[in-house]
């Protein structure tokens, strides 16, 4: 009976599958033959079947591998929405984004000067971006709200922790203008943003790394820029360095520096006026009017930032020259200090030199409260210089936001400026109530 | 021995499965063994193999079944498209919808005023909007033709039947209006669309059931809107009810009432005016040119609309009444009663207090000649009130809708003003003659 | 032998699979039974247990079968990138494009006139297209740069070879108009483009084949045309037809005639200028200044173009004829001639009689140099006649164009202004030398 034994080994090993056990049978049909209780013929009928069932077998395993493996095998196309849509190619190759933001504002107005309470669409964005043939990268984004192009440039990220641009963008000047306006600790940027740079057409080279940055901008001017047909556009440049000792997930450090030419051809002219941290109303409460004669201007800034857990706060000197033609050059300057604080414990990210957005831990719908942020600021820009009376002004900012879901943000600010000295508004205190819906991805 | 090849055969012939069958095997062996056909020994062997086979076995079996579940599992992002790009997540948390219209018209007038024949993109369209994390919605929509925001909104959908918007879109106020431009059951609305009450900045709660709707907003002023930096914008609220008593597919009764309120500060004036239900000319047939001291205005309006199968009837009036300063108050009003009817069978779909767009039972292109629709509509628009003379019109219109596919319409108007009474165009009749060719998604 | 049926058993019960042998088991019991080594009671429990366990093993055949029917269906969704997006249904009914293209430029002039240096945001256009139900198609594109609508329309193609196109589009006239302005051989369009006919809302039908198509179109006014309301716009025709006798991958013979006429009401008035082949300064060094009197227009072209392997030359003579009341007639004409060569070996592509952009045959990244590509070209523009000075100008033009990948090109172009024979700039020789950076998908 020893073949019977063979016989159920040889049963047990086959019982499924993939894995023929068809040597063991062989060895079976063979101690039979050998034991003389399988003939001749029937063994070469039986080894006959067996290498018939055998090739069958293998081809059916075949075909279930290959549909398991056409089965399960990754798409070559990722696509996901955080809002928006974000598609992929799994080889790294290409990705392509479609986004965009809406800012919706109410403002109210107390104090003097006169300001007309009302609503606004403050920023309505869509943009399209992507990656070509992993190195190169695309963006256009449009500002509905004003008909004008943002972001419209091509770049060449090949070289690591390098990139190199050509297009319309912002100068690489000021941390308070480089941080997205979707992002700001409050809804308008500080006084001294009277000093922002603004975006040209040109071309920047930047590196990148963990511990600091460094881009560099020879750009022309602005999309929109209008001239006579013989006239040369203005032009100039722009370096941003910056510093981060300290960068590690809610532990910050940031320095920062940076210096802003620009040639004022044709024009000749040049004018710097703020609001007091609020766009719904127009009024400007320091103003310059247009100051001729202007050749070039310098301007030079300083950044300053720490985040400590769910602290962070922010402050920027900038200093901006006017050299003038037959007339003494013009100095004005601005700084602010802000700094907010995470209720529900979320850290401000940091990447590149810049801030990013809050995220809250826990969000709306998802058992928490979404992040609830509060945050404090002090401005001061002064554009008074000899002659030139545009004004001083100080202001205080109190601003509270709430994050639902990463992709929302509301915001209520109140503004309090503590005075003007001199301009068209000396001697006045505004108050501001404004609230802000906001959508960004 | 003959069985025996067969046996094996059959072995052989099994090699592999799913459902081991390890259990029968064992009660083999042991009877096998208890009968002495094995010694203990060969049984102890017996046992180990089976044992080891099984576990083998087992560990194939679950690792097709996880190959299996990985490859039937279902996406976590589902893309589809009817036009434009629909991408939503298997879970329900997030949507994002890409989508358009364009309408392009050509017209040519007769009669009296003159009215300069020529083509026109009425509208241009396209259009980002989703949903974040199930429970809140947002949209940016806008029209290239004009070069304007339409909707720009962040919306709440967590409460159940219940929404609430913040952002600039459509004040709740008359049915017509309400309808989707692309779904009107004419080219242009009726003449009482002079009454319109426009797109606002604010925010507008709304509950939506099967058998009644009611939305209530307060809003600022337009997007677009212009004015002084120190004067306020101008405001109002708006509310509408609607009633379906009967509402079942092919079968609709619509009752509705809206308020909508404005107070016209800054500019303090107020216009109206309405061409013939044509827009391809600028001729405005009724107007009554800027109101001035015009304080705030109050505009009320009636809806009644039934389905009974292919036939659809609506009709609305809409008063207006401008409070004007140390100047008696001025009242406009006007009405219409349009009628289509089906003559493939389709009946237009209703939801939400509004009429959605004719679907095609059987598309061109699939056997069918898509759905076509003749309608008929008279118009009345009174701008007379005492001493100002906008002028009075009435007009008659026949209308041709042919949906080829869902997303296509193309529309043929005739349009017949029967008299202007009073204003510059005075006992003048106007024909016009325009078509449409649209597609929308 | 009771053992027996056991085994029997398990081995029935193993049988599974793909390819159950429950036959040849069948033919096992029956043979023993035959033989008598299986009672009859034995036998009916053998049958009734093979009977069970092959529909057992047919249900979990079936089941693996349609699971990996499932997991290997093709989805009926396909997407993909190139840049921006394209989704398709597999069942070829529905696809949809989201693309778009920038140009950015900067110029710098020598010789006379002056022409203002500076940089410029050539073109900023996105676009949605697609197609609906197989034989619909549909697009819409916006400049950006402009705030203008470019491509705008509703498609029929449901019949082989030909295209019924509403909405706004380019006339069909002029091959270097035809051309895609990304794919054009040099950053601008030969000085007779001034001649180009433009964009306008009307109907066109149109026929493509390998070796000829036909076009002709009833075209309204420009999307952007503004005129009284009681005046009726203009309108014209435009046909062009076109002859490839050889038209092979890297040989090609074209031929093409081309007409478009134009009605100038309501204006009554046409001017024709051209800048020396550059967008960034807006001198036009030659300008008939504004025609008036002017009734209808009639330009006629005449194309050749060859392509052999990787040399394409491309060359056009239009005419235009200015009827105007009570004045003499006003003749201009211009010509152009380029040729390109592909120093990296690629042809350029053409298809409906138009040439596509440059393709390199092994890209940057991709152990390739991209396609280099050099060209040159001497334009000839005459916009006096009789009266009419508005000067003469031809130009040289040098071009080199590297296309690292398919969708990116960088191109520098120099322009010398030979000499311009009358007009405001008589006898002067502009210099051009500009720079453009492009993505386009």
């Amino acid at each position: 009976m020893r073949f019977k034994k063979h016989l159920l080994t040889a049963v047990i090993g086959l019982t499924l599958s993939f894995s023929t056990n068809a040597s063991e049978l062989e060895t079976l049909i063979n101690m039979l033959h050998e034991n003389g209780m399988v003939t001749d013929e029937q063994y070469g009928r039986l080894m006959e079947e067996l290498a018939e069932n055998k090739a069958s077998n293998e081809q059916q395993k075949a075909e279930l591998d290959e549909k398991l493996a056409e089965a399960t095998k990754p798409s070559a196309v990722e696509i996901s929405t955080n809002g928006g849509l974000t598609l992929e190619t799994r080889d790294g190759q290409f990705s392509t984004k479609i986004g965009g933001r809406l800012q919706v504002d109410a403002a109210a107005y107390g104090g003097s000067p006169d300001m007309g309470d009302g609503t606004d669409i403050r920023r309505a964005r869509l943009y399209l971006a992507g990656t070509l043939y992993r190195d190169w990268g695309y963006k256009l984004e449009y500002e509905f709200d004003n008909s004008s192009i943002t972001d419209a440039f091509i770049s060449y990220d090949g070289f690591k922790n390098y990139q190199i641009m050509a297009g319309h963008f912002k100068d690489p000047f000021s941390l308070d203008y480089m941080i997205s306006a979707s992002n700001t600790m409050f809804m308008e940027r500080a006084l001294p943003t009277a000093f922002n740079a603004g975006r040209h057409v040109g071309v920047m080279g930047a590196r990148n790394s963990k511990h600091w940055t460094l881009a560099a901008a020879l750009m022309g001017d602005t999309a929109s820029s209008t001239r006579e047909a013989d006239e040369d556009e203005g032009w100039g440049w722009s370096t941003r360095g910056t510093l981060a000792p300290i960068n590690e997930s809610g532990k910050l450090l940031h320095l920062g520096l940076g210096f802003n030419y620009r040639d004022l051809q044709p024009s000749n002219t040049v004018r710097f006026s703020q609001a007091p941290e609020t766009n719904v109303s127009g009024v400007r409460i320091v103003d310059t009017d247009m100051l001729d004669n202007a050749d070039t201007m310098l301007k030079s800034g300083l950044e300053l930032a720490t985040v400590v857990g769910p602290f962070t706060a922010q402050a920027e000197y900038i200093r901006t020259s006017v050299k003038r033609d037959n007339i003494s050059d013009a100095d004005f300057d601005g700084w602010y200090l802000q700094s907010s604080y995470s209720l529900t414990g979320e850290s401000r990210p940091y990447k590149d030199g810049v801030f990013g957005g809050i995220k809250p831990n826990r969000q709306v719908g998802d058992g928490g409260i979404g992040a609830w942020e509060m945050a404090i600021r002090y401005s001061s820009l002064d554009l008074n210089d000899g002659a030139i009376e545009g004004g001083e002004a100080d202001s205080m900012t109190l601003g509270l936001n709430w994050y639902p879901i990463s992709m929302l943000r509301f915001s209520a600010n109140y503004v309090h400026v503590l005075d003007v000295d001199g301009g068209t508004y000396d001697g006045q205190e505004a108050d501001v109530f404004q609230v802000r819906s906001q959508w960004a991805f």
